[in-house]
């Protein structure tokens, strides 16, 4: 936010807000995975690159059809958050040198991508609920559903290949 | 990481290297909860704020020790992701009239705090245990464990009286 937002004075409006944060995330993320997917090694890890590219064009549709059953205009607002975590995973690349050691940080970072989202999810949900939108709330916990499952599945595969072959 | 940094070769390199960057995210979030214990109005919350502050000191008492276990100096490097995370809170928080809706924005603000932590500690007891490091990967999964407990209890705080006062 800042200068420029509006002031937060509901529950409703921080939902709105939150939406917001979670739309421009979800936009910056899709521009992350085309080079993650171009630098991976493992024929796994750039499939599940690319199958969670394909899954956050879905969320961003489903963000939007949120947006409207809300009655509100689809709009982003900066998030820093997503930001720094996109920041860092582009420092770290850039810092490794080995293409096994590339895979296990590129994993990791997806990892942090995919747990920033989870909370944001999670709150949206939980907010959605109390203020009676159970309609919204059942589109959101697709997306929160979506994410945790990634999440799982980046865990075995880090543990089962990627971090071995890093070793 | 940056101009300065090392170049990350192996899978120790990347453990140590995210160590050091928990480590410094740890450090930047002994400084938000004063001013969160402050503007938090319901004695819940304040208390969990409180709690979280006094378990974020001895995690990095743990962090120190598994440094010295893995001989390595204790020392951090600045963490984008945590940056981002905490100046999105803070703008959050400026932009909040009323006191409710501020409980219920700094409590999601802490659950983005949790799940990067979360996200990173998950991934340091994965490399631990692959570079056959279990003392360390032990001293990690306390850490772990203890972000996984304070967001959950933040969630049943969240659906069980925050989010309702808010509304």
């Amino acid at each position: 936010m800042g200068l420029l937002s509006k002031p937060i004075k509901t529950l409703d409006d921080l939902f709105v807000h939150t939406l917001q944060d979670i739309y421009y995330a979800e936009n910056q993320i899709t521009k992350a995975p085309p080079k993650m997917i171009r630098k991976a090694t493992d024929p796994q890890l750039k499939q599940g690159f690319e199958t969670h590219l394909e899954e956050t064009k879905n969320q961003i549709k489903r963000l939007e059809q949120v947006f409207q059953m809300h009655g509100q205009p689809v709009k982003g607002v900066t998030c820093a958050a997503m930001y720094g975590i996109l920041e860092e995973a582009t420092e770290t690349m850039s810092d490794v040198d080995d293409k096994d050691v590339l895979d296990a940080a590129m994993l990791a970072s997806a990892q942090a991508v995919e747990h920033y989202e989870i909370t944001r999810y999670g709150t949206l949900v939980a907010f959605a609920t109390q203020l009676g939108r159970q309609d919204c709330a059942s589109v959101l916990q697709q997306n929160l559903d979506e994410e945790k499952a990634t999440d799982r599945k980046l865990t075995t595969l880090a543990e089962s290949r990627i971090n071995r072959r890093a070793a």
